[in-house]
């Protein structure tokens, strides 16, 4: 029989048999265990050398299209479904970049530009070579958790080691692997708290019990609670800061039901009423805190790197736990990093920052009380990126948001981060990212669509 | 009562009163309750401001080291730990990176040296600015979704659309959010097969079913299996390429018992003998097949970027199972790769080093057949970066590696991957990161010490 095969220059010869043998076979045009024409009368019904069908022959039976019967020939194999290429898809259909026209007073966004980019980028230069093209080990590259030990240690009052500290690319990752590998089943999280979190818990098919804040923040618990996620330093949303009181309490109460407390130092570099506040890893003497710390505010988020500091105690079973692991943050990023902290610019940008994000809350502070009023009241703003704004009674926090959204304004509902029955008329705005001018365009806005 | 405090002009006085007041508070040298000097005394006896003393008293109070009764002063907080200070603390000791003099032929490693820095510098560069301050949506980035579906619909034939592709930081990764999102609860994975996707099952409680492997790969399951991990374009370790007619199967069986397969393609750019094989998904019409596709092969290893290809009449629960997820691969890295594809460089790597590990690869067999002779017998070693080395009777897997070890050559046992009471005398001998001159000492010493 006679195969009907279009040979062209714009193609391999072989590679054009194949490809249409294949293609008759899977669309039935050969049926199964025909015989096809022998090696010689193929290639000379081409006009092609017999090497030439014997590589499309040999590529069809490795791919198990044909099948051969010694001194008998090739024979087309019974193959179930009908071909598909790419001619035949449907047009591609290109995802579009969000246009975002609106003034976002989106809670945890940093101000980028004022990254130092070129410094980073030289370090990039100088790092970015063959011995980077391996994975960094699971557990961090060593230069960086060394790096990260000695700021905490100069920054944070912690007493840590290098070995105590594990780098992951983030918060919410750094959290499952610490739920799969303390495996509690009771966990507790503050109410109002960070919904990432609870929806975190949620996927690893947990129920995490909520815990009150009051003005010092997390209150000690009632329930047994095994592990709990706390923001101490300011609590989110609300913004209460702990007081050492209450965070000796807690260590008590950990100690007492032998629980784990996770304390996220999310933002705690930003304090604009006094000087850092010690963080509870800083008194945990029994191996009951484990902190967790992250480059996304202090630096920028997509940079994607954060890091866990783990009590001694837990050291060597999490390294069992974690040895079929793989690094998840790019190595040549960490080193970078490592540098760039050890070279004194870390410090450096986070004392420019504060400033910065210093002088963005005051005229936040300042135009709300000159275009809002006091009807509106301020709090949780000691510390890092974001206030928390009481609505008067007559504007309710749904409808404050659907006027701002209307006139292209972003704010954050408080009741998302809120799971009691509890109504409260609040809205965050954050403004880490907006410069001076937008906060005052922001709120001029606000003013005059909400009265 | 005079307070022992010491100023001096190396740090800002108020922030020394307090951190010495707040010392003696937990150190007890103040006891709770006490009562402190009122403001104006203090001042004058340090011979400072009241306003000095006055903030220091407040950061105290606002700490909770000192509570205030009105007109009667301040005393001394309850607090019950010892202090602890960064001259307290044990001197810091710095993890040291490891030093490999060994020559090593541990599989899944690339030819770093041939990866094109200096274009990917240049793309980042131009990109490294303010607009990738932000987290790339937890998707990943469209441009990059875009061009990775224009890449696998022309080189891997299969239709697909970016919406269907999601981005991840590493196999394991995705792995563990499939995982969680399809909540299976009976898994399978091929024998032997990957240790880490093993473990990656045990650690999300799932006790993986065992799928026997032969000559075209991956068998059909005989038993219940809802989600079922196969590495069919070169299976992992045993170097089998599945066949089209093994393909299908697989696939009636998937649409039959509406189960998945992960199809994880990790090195099927590399293909030495023949044309690239057309994947399972080429062929799926009924959505049963997860397309696993990743950059640490075809580039490098710690940049940590994967992809899956998800069914279409999955994407739409996904999205919600994940709309509280973060993005975790580096943004800048997602628009750089994105670039590298679109304007061609991608392609042209791949081609570059598919020629580079062909060399390798035949030189491996070479060398293998010139100095440890035909005793040892050579498979898999159609595709990929690794080949499947049989040993003769009188060398045992575990002597083998033992005796290499003693000799610094690195090879990785073939028992590690197979849970299987079959005892198997083999080694792998991955070659992706040795140049030419390494395969030969490393063989030539092989040869030396095995015999």
């Amino acid at each position: 029989m006679e195969l009907q095969i279009f040979l062209s220059n714009e193609e391999i010869k072989y590679i054009s048999i194949y490809k249409q043998i294949k293609q008759m076979v899977l669309t039935k045009q050969l049926l199964a265990h025909e015989k096809l024409p022998p090696k010689r009368i193929l290639a000379d019904q081409l006009n092609v050398s017999v090497q030439t069908v014997q590589t499309a022959y040999e590529q069809l039976l490795s791919e198990g299209y044909i099948y051969s019967i010694e001194r008998n020939g090739y024979f087309v194999s019974e193959v179930e479904y009908p071909y598909s290429f790419e001619e035949q898809f449907e047009p591609l259909e290109e995802i579009q970049n969000d246009i975002n026209k609106k003034i976002s007073f989106q809670n945890g966004q940093v101000d980028g530009t004022l990254f130092p980019f070129n410094i980073w980028s030289r370090y990039g230069k100088e790092y970015f070579q063959p011995s980077i093209v391996r994975n960094a080990k699971w557990q961090g590259e060593a230069i960086l958790r060394n790096q990260i030990a000695r700021y905490i240690r100069k920054a944070k009052g912690i007493d840590c080691q290098p070995r105590q500290i594990f780098i992951f690319d983030g918060t919410q990752q750094q959290l499952k692997m610490l739920v799969q590998f303390l495996n509690p089943k009771n966990v507790g999280i503050e109410n109002p708290g960070f919904h990432r979190i609870y929806h975190t818990f949620k996927q690893l098919q947990l129920e995490p019990k909520f815990v009150k804040i009051d003005e010092e923040g997390c209150i000690v618990p009632k329930v047994l609670i095994e592990l709990l996620y706390t923001t101490p330093a300011h609590q989110f949303p609300t913004g209460s800061i702990m007081s050492i009181s209450r965070k000796t309490e807690l260590l008590k109460w950990a100690t007492n039901n032998q629980s784990y407390i996770i304390e996220d130092d999310y933002d705690a570099e930003f304090r604009y009423k006094g000087s850092p506040i010690p963080p509870i890893a800083q008194l945990d003497y029994d191996g009951r805190v484990i902190y967790f710390g992250s480059f996304s505010k202090t630096l920028i988020p997509s940079l994607r790197i954060s890091y866990m500091i783990l009590p001694h105690h837990l050291i060597e079973s999490f390294e069992q736990f974690m040895q079929y692991e793989k690094s998840t943050v790019s190595r040549l990023d960490q080193i970078i990093l490592a540098h760039f902290m050890k070279d004194g610019h870390f410090e450096k940008h986070i004392s420019k920052m504060r400033k910065v994000y210093s002088e963005k809350r005051k005229h936040l502070i300042e135009e709300i009380e000159k275009n809002l009023g006091d009807k509106f009241k301020i709090t949780g703003d000691d510390a890092g990126l974001h206030i928390v704004l009481q609505l008067p009674n007559e504007l309710t926090e749904s409808k404050a948001i659907e006027k701002a959204n209307l006139a292209n304004v972003h704010i954050d509902s408080f009741s998302q981060f809120d799971r009691s029955d509890h109504t409260s008329n609040k809205v965050i705005l954050g403004y880490g990212s907006l410069s001076l001018e937008e906060i005052t365009c922001g709120i001029k806005t606000l003013s005059e669509v909400w009265f």
